[in-house]
């Protein structure tokens, strides 16, 4: 008998860790969802990595997941999401949920009126993903999205340093103090590891500035999504999160509870080069 | 009819932009040799991610090299000589040379009986490559080795920040002050990165600390090597220099220059799932 579509687990990808942060605030909001959870360790970061190259790794990232058989599959990577959505969404038979869009909308009602600012990695703001989602929830917007490129702070988390260690604080200072002096309505965190920095944002920034973390922003638009679909697990809790990662598993244990909140149940080792394998259904993106 | 040995390539591979501070010392060293190199810039870094990753990795790109029938193999990466050499030196019928072992032996002639200290990526310190060569040049150095691991300065100079930021300065600071104060006669800059951060290594550690390029040991070292063997090319000059990255070649071609001195003169593309294809998708040397 076919596994009716609710009961079916969300599938979730990202470059290597970072995505745990938006895991976190999917089982915060749907206790009840099982998650599989793909991080492509051996390939970490995609953020500095040409379009051409994220998008085959996405895809193949994808193919994966698919063979899980999920209900829906999360982009939960802000680099990944600016350059493959759309070709994920022609490929894949499922919903596909990327963490860009929903964040532009929060920034947007949350910046009353005043700029919106975007710190991501190279590649999410080369892109002018951010730029354009803003844009289509609100074209009044346009052209006021301020931008900064963070190529050291995913690195910083993934170090492990403090949201007062001064090096911390001198970087993002480095990265966002001639946009704080535009005094933007919303800053999006528009990488999975910033919310892990949230304190040292906040305190440069200033109370005016709302900071936005696209994971919780994605997190609710899915359970909102799930009720409208009839999608939602109707259980009252339970749900399960496999891990896989491309690396060694035994680091990715080590290192997840700083951006999960607690320890992974089991975490299982894939080979890069056996995402696509066998059956799956992952065409030759260029 | 085969080639004369002395008249193949050279392959050198890393896992990205780093071994062309390792090429640039082997052009002056070498001028009359062909290089070929690959830059595995799709999986960059290397340094991060476990031994058993950076194997398979280091496998793959030298089954690419192998295809270009080279007369040796160059680790032009700390982490990966610090993992790989000896499975890559079962495998490949060819002489392999890694970037370990010359340093070590470098910093034993420079250290004048003081301690030597070691400044690498997580990965080629924990491995205890760097404790071992230099144990094994001289024993009486075993228990002292210094080590530093510096994760944050491959993205730092990938970002092309200079030497004077200071930025650059508190986190060269930050790695290496407790070294400092133990005063080695030797340091080995352990990332193929580093050369480009030498004036804020020197001056935090002073004149009284030699700094071993690793890149510079081992082009000195293939040098000697090649005349014992009769492998050196007999040409004057005019050898030619090929690059092949697994990410977008326009990217590295922008950024090739601050590593090798000088702009690389064409840069082709193949895909990492490509490394270890059958059908070689290029033909052998010129």
């Amino acid at each position: 008998l076919p596994t009716e579509p609710a009961s079916k687990c969300i599938g979730v990808f990202d470059s290597g860790l970072g995505g745990l942060t938006v895991v976190r605030r999917l089982m915060r909001e749907m206790p009840a969802e099982d998650i599989v959870y793909l991080g492509d360790s051996a390939r970490v970061p995609y953020g500095t990595k040409s379009p051409e190259t994220v998008r085959r790794f996405a895809h193949e990232d994808a193919a994966f997941l698919m063979r899980q058989d999920p209900k829906a599959v999360v982009i939960a990577c802000n680099s990944a999401s600016a350059v493959a959505t759309e070709s994920l969404r022609a490929e894949l038979g499922v919903p596909v949920i990327d963490v860009v869009t929903p964040g532009a909308r929060w920034a947007v009602e949350a910046a009353g009126g005043r700029p919106i600012g975007v710190m991501a990695t190279e590649g999410a703001i080369a892109s002018g993903a951010y730029q354009r989602a803003v844009a289509l929830a609100a074209p009044q917007y346009a052209d006021r999205v301020l931008t900064a490129a963070c190529p050291l702070l995913a690195p910083i988390v993934e170090e492990g340093r403090s949201e007062d260690d001064p090096i911390v604080l001198s970087v993002v200072h480095d990265y966002l103090h001639r946009m704080q002096r535009d005094r933007p309505g919303a800053l999006i965190l528009g990488c999975t590891h910033y919310p892990l920095l949230q304190g040292a944002i906040a305190k440069l920034m200033g109370p005016a500035t709302a900071l936005i973390d696209s994971g919780q922003a994605t997190a609710v638009a899915i359970a909102e999504f799930f009720r409208r679909e009839g999608l939602a697990n109707p259980r009252s809790g339970g749900g399960q999160l496999r891990c896989w990662s491309t690396d060694n598993p035994e680091r990715f244990e080590r290192l997840a509870g700083r951006f999960l909140g607690r320890a992974p149940q089991s975490v299982q080792w894939v080979g890069a080069d056996e995402l696509t394998a066998a059956e799956s259904p992952v065409g030759g993106t260029p």
